[in-house]
C-alpha cells in the first residue's frame, strides 16, 4: 500500500534510478498558499553534502504538476514530481545474486519474483523519503493555515495563540548519533559537526563503517482532542508513518520505554490547569490516543547505514554458499543526519489527515 | 477511526459498562474451522485474578452473532459480542470534574463536548481490548489454516514445513516487570508470581501504586515477502495496531533503540543461507518492510497502571483549582501482566491482513 | 467488503435465519439526538404484512449496544442489532442441490465453497437492508442536525432555511409497480393499495408469479458544494449504495436515460438564480459530480420477486440435468413494495458520509 | 476523493490546462507484460478528429514514470503522465462570471471558493479521463495475464478456456446516439458515420447543438464469483467508476429498468448448465452482486454535450440578471462517441480490483 491517510491522503511513487520519485496528495483544501519555493528549505535540510553524507548530488527541485494555481491550492489533488537526475547506470545484477546485508535486495527478489526494480534500491531506496518531505511541506502549510484555525474554532478547540503559524510547530533533531548524546547546543547546525559525535564519525569514514541515530521530534501548540479512537489515535498514526521511512527500529512517546520501570505514582500527569498542562509530560501530549495540549514528543532510532566500505558477507546465490561482497557507490556513513525533516514531515502529515478527520 | 485493516478488517465497538464490547469482522475467507470455544484459552490468558490484577470478574463469554455457521466461517462478516456483567452502577460525574491523572477523562470531555460516556473510561477502557483478543483468535485460526499454505504456495512462498499450525507462530510474554528483567524461566506461569518481580508487586499493592512493563513478541516460521512497501511496511502495520492497545509508551523491532549506537558492521544481519536466515536477528526479522524469514521479534513498553489507591492531585473544573483525588474501585496494579495475549493477537491480526494483501 | 463509507462509517453483519442483522456506524459525531423510538417509523414502512409483502412478522426491534448513553450519541461507534426472530428451521440443502433461478444460491456456493449459509439466503437476505435501514436513522438524525448546520456555515455553505430539519429532506416512493405508473395520488397510501396497480398485484398472487417496481427519491434542501471530485461524485456515491440493495437492476438521475436521445439545447439547465436554481432539473441537481442547490432526483429499478410460487426449472446438480423446482415459503409478491424507505436510507447514509467530507 | 479502489487502486490527478493529465496504480503484481505502446490503440479509439468530435488535436503519449522495468511491471506502484499540449491560454473568468449551463463552474466555484481552476473546466475535464484509459489498459493487461489464471485457479475458479486473453474480454459499443438505435453493423467504425445518426450529427452539427448516447458493455468469459458482498457488489462497483465518467445520467444491467415491468417468471434466469449458463441473461450476468458466469452486460446513458455553439441564458453574477452568453472554443458535438474506450477501462478497472479482491 503506496497511500496512506483518510482525508489528507498521500500516494508516493518512484524508484531511485528510474525517471523520478513523486507523490499526490488528495484531500488539500482549496486556497492554502503554495508556492514552489516553498519546498526549498526542507529539500535542502534533506540534501547529502555534509560530512557523514553520500556526495551523490541532486538538484530535487519539484515539479507542481497539478492542484496549484496562481499561488494557491485548488481543492484538486497535488502531484509533485522530483525527476531523478546524476543516476549511474551500472549492474545491479550483483545483488540479486548477493543480496546486501541490511537490504530489502533478498525480500524484494522473493516478493516480486525478480521482477523488481534492483537499481539503487529501486523503490526502497531512501530517496522516495523525498516525497514524504514534499507531502510534508504541504502538510504544514495546511496545519499552519488560517483554514486550521477555522476548523478547529469549528469544533470548539480554539488555541489562545492568535498566530496560526503557531499551530502544530513540528521540530525534530538528532538527539544521539553513533550511540553519543548530544547536548541542546549540539544539536543545531548538524551540517558542520565540530564536536565529540563528529570525531566518531571521522572514525567511522576511516573504517569504512557507519553510524546510527536517535531523533527527538517535539510538536507544540496541539490542541486539546486530536487524534482518532480506536485504532487511529496519534501514536499509532505517526508510528505507522515513521516506520515507512527506511532504517527506523523503534519509536517511543514521552517517557518511552523508561515508564515501563516508573510506578504510576510517578509517570501519572496531573491536570495544572483547565487548559490541559500537565505537571510533567511523560505521556508525550497524548492521553487515550487524543492529544491532551501538551507538546507531542517522541524519539525514532535509526539504525547504522547498511551499505557500508568494508567487506561483508552474504549467500551467493550463483555459487551456492556463502561469499564476501565488497559494496561500491556513493552512500551516506550516518543517514540518521539527514532524517530529521522527514521526521518533521512524517508527523506533518499524520496531523494533517487527523486534523481534517475531526468531527 | 474504529477499524483495521485492508482484507482482514477489524471493527471494534463498545464501552466498559454499556451493553458490551464487540468486534465485527470482514473478509475472513470461507472454510475457517471455529468454534465457539476456540476462544476461551486466550480470553483466560487474558483474565484477571492473579496477583497485581483486578478483582473484577467476568464471564466473558464470546456470542458469535453471525459468519459462522456448523463449525466453520461462511464467508461473510463475523460479528463476536461480549455482553457486559458484573458493572457496577456508580457516580462518574466526578471524573468530568476532576479528570484523573493518566486517563482519558480529559480529553474525551473536550474530543466529544462532555457527550462521551465516561462509565469505567467508556470505549477508552482497556476492556475493549476483548475485541482484539477475539479478532487474534479468528487471525491465527486463518494464519494457521490451509488456506494459508495454498495462498503461500500459490504465490511461491510455501514454507519448508507441511504442518500448517506451525506457521505464524505468535507468542508474546513479559519480559520485564517493573523495571526488572525477567528471566526466561521467569516468563511463563505469570499467573503465579513466586519471584524477584513478585516482591516487587507485593510493595507496589502495599504502597497502593502500580507498575509498567515489557512485552516481547515472537512470530516464527514466517514466509519471506509479507509486508507492504511503502506505507504498509510489517513494522508500520504492527506499530500502529500496538499503538492502539490503551498504555503503550514505545515499540522496537529486533535490536530496536539499541540499533541508534551500532555500527553497521556490527547490526548487518549478512544471510547465510539461500533460504533467508541470517547470521543475527537485529533486524527483528524484516529489511525494507518486508519479512526475511527469520521470527518478527518487537518488544512493546507498557506504562504502570494509572488508577492508582495513592491519593492524587489533579485539577478541579468546579473549584477553578488542583485539589487532590481519590480513586475508587477494581483495578489492576499492573495491566502489563494481563497485555501479552493482547500482544499476540494485535500482532496476528496484522499479520492475516498482510497475508490477505499478497497479490 | 461489507463497509461503507470513509468518515460516516457503515459495516453490516448477519444473516437472515442467524442470531441476528446489525450495523456498526463509526464516525457518528458527539452530541446527535439520538432514542431506540426514532427507529420505529422507518423499521416500519419497511415492515410486510400489506398485501403483497410477505406474512413473515418480525417485530425488528433494535438494540443499542454501544455509542449510545442518555439520547444522544457519544462520539464512539455506534452498534445496533436486530436479534432474529420468526425462523422457520428448514431443510435448505435443497438449494444447494438446485440453485433458485435469480437468487444468490450459485454464486455463493461457488464463491465460498459450499460453506455459505444457505438459511433463508443467509447474508444475501433482503432482511439484512434492516441494517441500512437504522443506519438511515441515524444519518438523517445527523444531517438534520445543529452539527450540520454548523459544519456547513464552516464551510460558507450555510442553507437559506433556519430549521435544520428542513436540510437533506430525503423522501421516495414508488413511481411505478409492475409496469404500471402510479399517479402523485396513487403513491402514497401503498400499504393500502386500492387502485389499478392493486389489481395487477392480486393477478400476479392468483398466478404465484410476481412484480418489480420503479422507486423515485427526491433530497430537498441540498446545498450547493456535496461530494467529492473525481471518483466519489454524488451519483458514484448514491449508485454504489443502491446496487448493494437486493434486486436493483438500474439507476438514472435527472433526466437519466432519455437525456441520451435529447439535444444540449434542451438538456442543459440555465442558472436563474444566484442560490443555483437551473431552469430544469435535467441534470437531478447534481453538475460534475458536485450538488448544484436544485433537489437531487434518481429512480431505482426493482425487478420482480425472485421467488414465486410457480414451478421454475433449474439445473439439478445430482441428477446432472435440468428438473422442476417448486419454492414453499414465505415471500413478499413484489418487495419492491417495502423498498421506497430503503432508498431513502441510501441515500441518507451517502449524504452524511459526503457531509462529513467536506474540507 | 480521487482514488478508488481496494487492491487495485487508482489515484488519478491533472487538469485541462494544466501541467498534464495523470494517474498512480497502486497493488499492480510484479511480472505483468507493459510496454509504452501498450497504451496506444485505447488512446487512438479515445482520441478526437472524426465527425462530431473536437478538432483539439493531441499526441497524448503517456509517460511512464516508474513501476514499469524491461517490459514488466515490479511490483511497485506505476505512475503514468500525459503531458498537456495544445492547450490555447485564454480568459476563463467569464465562466466565474457566467457559468456555463450544463457545467461544473458554478458548482466548484463554490465548494472551492473560487480557488479552483477553471481553465477548459481544469479537474472537471473530461480530459481527465485519460487517466481512467491508463488505467484501463494495465487493469486489461493483468485480467489477461497468467497471473490472473492462477489466482482464478487457486481459487477453484479455473475457466474452460485454456487462453487467458480471452479471460474477462471487455468490449464496448454505441447503441444509441441522439435516440436512434444503432443497428449491429453501424455500430463498429464509429469513426466513420455513413448512416443515419450521421445525418442527425450533420443537422446538430449545423444547428450548434449537440447529441447524447448510450453505451452498452460485455465483459465475456467472466468466472463465477467476482464480487465482494455486500457493499462491493459487481454492479456497485462498476457504476460507483462509472458516474465518475463527466456526463453520465444512467446506468442499467441486463434487463435494466425494463426488469421493473417483468414479472418473475418472464425475468427469473433459471440455471441450464452446470457452469452457471442461465437461459437468459435478464440479470446482467450476476446474481447477489457476484458474477454467474453469464457476460456481464450493463448500458450506460451520456447526456449532450453541455458546451454548444447556441446561444444560451444563464445568471450573470456581476449583472445580478440572466444575460446570454456565446461559447466558442473547440467541442465535441456528442462526446458519446469518444466513451466506449472510456467504459471499457472503468470495468476493466473495477473488475481488477475485485479479482484481486478475492479470498
Amino acid at each position: 500500500m503506496n497511500a496512506f491517510g483518510k482525508n489528507f491522503r498521500v500516494s508516493v511513487f518512484g524508484e531511485s534510478h528510474g525517471a523520478g520519485i513523486g507523490v499526490v496528495i488528495d484531500g488539500v483544501p482549496a486556497g492554502i498558499d503554495l508556492l514552489p519555493e516553498d519546498f526549498i528549505p526542507d529539500l535542502l535540510r534533506r540534501k547529502s553534502g555534509a560530512k557523514g553524507t553520500t556526495p551523490r548530488k541532486e538538484e530535487d527541485m519539484p515539479e507542481l504538476l497539478s492542484g496549484v494555481m496562481a499561488g494557491h491550492t485548488t481543492g484538486a489533488p497535488l502531484a509533485i514530481l522530483f525527476r531523478n537526475g546524476n543516476t549511474r547506470p551500472s549492474d545491479y545484477s550483483l545483488f540479486k545474486e548477493m543480496p546486501r546485508p541490511g537490504h530489502a535486495d533478498f525480500v524484494a527478489g522473493v516478493k516480486w519474483h525478480d521482477f523488481n526494480d534492483p537499481r539503487g534500491g529501486g523503490h526502497f531506496s531512501g530517496r522516495v523519503t523525498l516525497a514524504l518531505v514534499a507531502a510534508g511541506v504541504v502538510a504544514r502549510k495546511l496545519l499552519h493555515s488560517d483554514y486550521a484555525v477555522e476548523l478547529l474554532s469549528g469544533h470548539g478547540m480554539e488555541m489562545l495563540q492568535a498566530d496560526p503559524s503557531m499551530l502544530f510547530s513540528v521540530s525534530a533533531s538528532l538527539v544521539e548519533v553513533g550511540g553519543i548524546p548530544l547536548s541542546e547546543v549540539e544539536r543545531p547546525g548538524v551540517t558542520d559537526p565540530s564536536l565529540l559525535w563528529s570525531e566518531k564519525l571521522d572514525e567511522a569514514i576511516a573504517e569504512g563503517d557507519s553510524l546510527g541515530g536517535i531523533v527527538e521530534c517535539t510538536v507544540g501548540n496541539v490542541p486539546v482532542g486530536i487524534g482518532e479512537p480506536f485504532f487511529d489515535s496519534v501514536e499509532s498514526m505517526i508510528s505507522h508513518m515513521v516506520f515507512s521511512i527506511p532504517g527506523v527500529r523503534g519509536i517511543e512517546f514521552g517517557d518511552g520505554f523508561r515508564a515501563a520501570g516508573m510506578k504510576g505514582s510517578e509517570h501519572n500527569d496531573p491536570l495544572v490547569s483547565p487548559s490541559g498542562v500537565t505537571s510533567g509530560n511523560g505521556a508525550g501530549g497524548i492521553n487515550g490516543g487524543i492529544s491532551n495540549g501538551n507538546p507531542i514528543v517522541f524519539r525514532v532510532a535509526f539504525k547504522p547505514t547498511s551499505s557500508i566500505g568494508m567487506t561483508q558477507h552474504t549467500w551467493n546465490f550463483s555459487a551456492g554458499k556463502i561469499a564476501s561482497l565488497d559494496i561500491r557507490g556513493r552512500h551516506d556513513v550516518c543517514f540518521a543526519l539527514r532524517t530529521p525533516v522527514i521526521v518533521e514531515s512524517a508527523a506533518a502529515t499524520v496531523l494533517a489527515d487527523l486534523l481534517l478527520s475531526l468531527r
